[in-house]
């Protein structure tokens, strides 16, 4: 015997396949699973079921929910004339925690990327337009990543709405170029919401 | 809206109790669950319950196995006189690559530690005694980590057995193959030229 025993095996296959977690370490998550106590494992398993069952996108700006609409789209006291478009649900969080943004958000789901084969209808874009057609929208925000993808997928969608009336802003440089949105502290975020131009 | 959907703040909350995964690492797999394919997500979630239900002691060695005793413990051919006590299971593996033992093991799962507020009655000590006392055993090779807690650990069980003839070994300390004499410590340059052998 040179292996663990099959159901420990498979788990170690599992933790392997998240990202960051390589063969040493699913070997010790798994042998933390082995040792722990029943009741919490049960729950991390629930976990895992309940995220799977009860998340998904909210009808309107996308954004992960376990109601149908999310608990910003649904707040009457939010600003229905800005959207703000991110490319990742953890962007709105990063951005909410500002508490500078009063709008609505539209999460992308990814952004433009030639070299990945993501095109713009693999993103949320088509509901982005239909949704500024059947809305009062008067500003967009674009809050895509400060990377080649994000600012290619900002570029496709300013020129898509140029010849509307909508104005069309950018977060402002403040956001280190080449850096993430979700890492970034929130008095940056601040600046970049604050000094946001047009485009 | 600060925090993410309850679901997934449970998820994240149950990640971050592993070990070696913070705050950001659990956010970071808990949005993989959640864009992973639902069959994936369940066939983790199954293998973490899986290992609970499926996987407990060998009755004899108290390694990890899913049937009642270990693929080690019930292979006719090991020679049964020699048995070789490790802390984990995980050293088990680790053994049996070498290929070159073909006794048996009795996994303490731990190591004598009063620091820690671990005494001899909290590891599978009497297990061990019981065990030789019971079985015809003319080697204990102990081969618990070279840690103050696993010289300790053989130190007591090489007393406990002092009165008896059974042959009690320990594993060479000495340099690592393949390792650079350089960067070893000096308790271990020590322990390599202490049990020198003649070539």
């Amino acid at each position: 015997m040179t292996n663990f025993p099959a159901p420990i095996e498979e788990l170690i296959d599992e933790f392997s396949r998240l990202p960051g977690i390589g063969k040493k370490t699913a070997q010790r998550l798994a042998f933390f699973v082995v040792k722990d106590k029943k009741d919490s494992a049960i729950r991390l398993s629930e976990a895992i079921i309940n995220v799977k069952n009860r998340i998904h996108f909210c009808e309107d700006c996308f954004n992960i929910t376990d109601k149908d609409k999310c608990s910003i789209c649904s707040n009457a006291s939010r600003d229905r004339s800005v959207i703000c478009v991110v490319e990742d649900s953890k962007d709105v969080i990063a951005i909410e925690k500002t508490r500078e943004f009063k709008g609505l958000y539209h999460v992308l789901h990814g952004a433009i990327s030639p070299m990945d084969g993501i095109g713009p209808e693999d993103i949320k874009l088509r509901e982005l337009i239909i949704r500024i057609r059947d809305n009062e929208v008067n500003e967009l925000i674009l809050a895509t990543n400060p990377t080649i993808e994000g600012e290619a997928t900002s570029m496709y969608i300013s020129k898509l709405l140029s010849q509307t009336d909508i104005l069309v802003t950018r977060l402002a440089h403040g956001i280190p170029v080449g850096g993430d949105l979700e890492f970034a502290d929130e008095v940056t975020l601040s600046k970049a919401l604050e000094g946001r131009r047009k485009i």
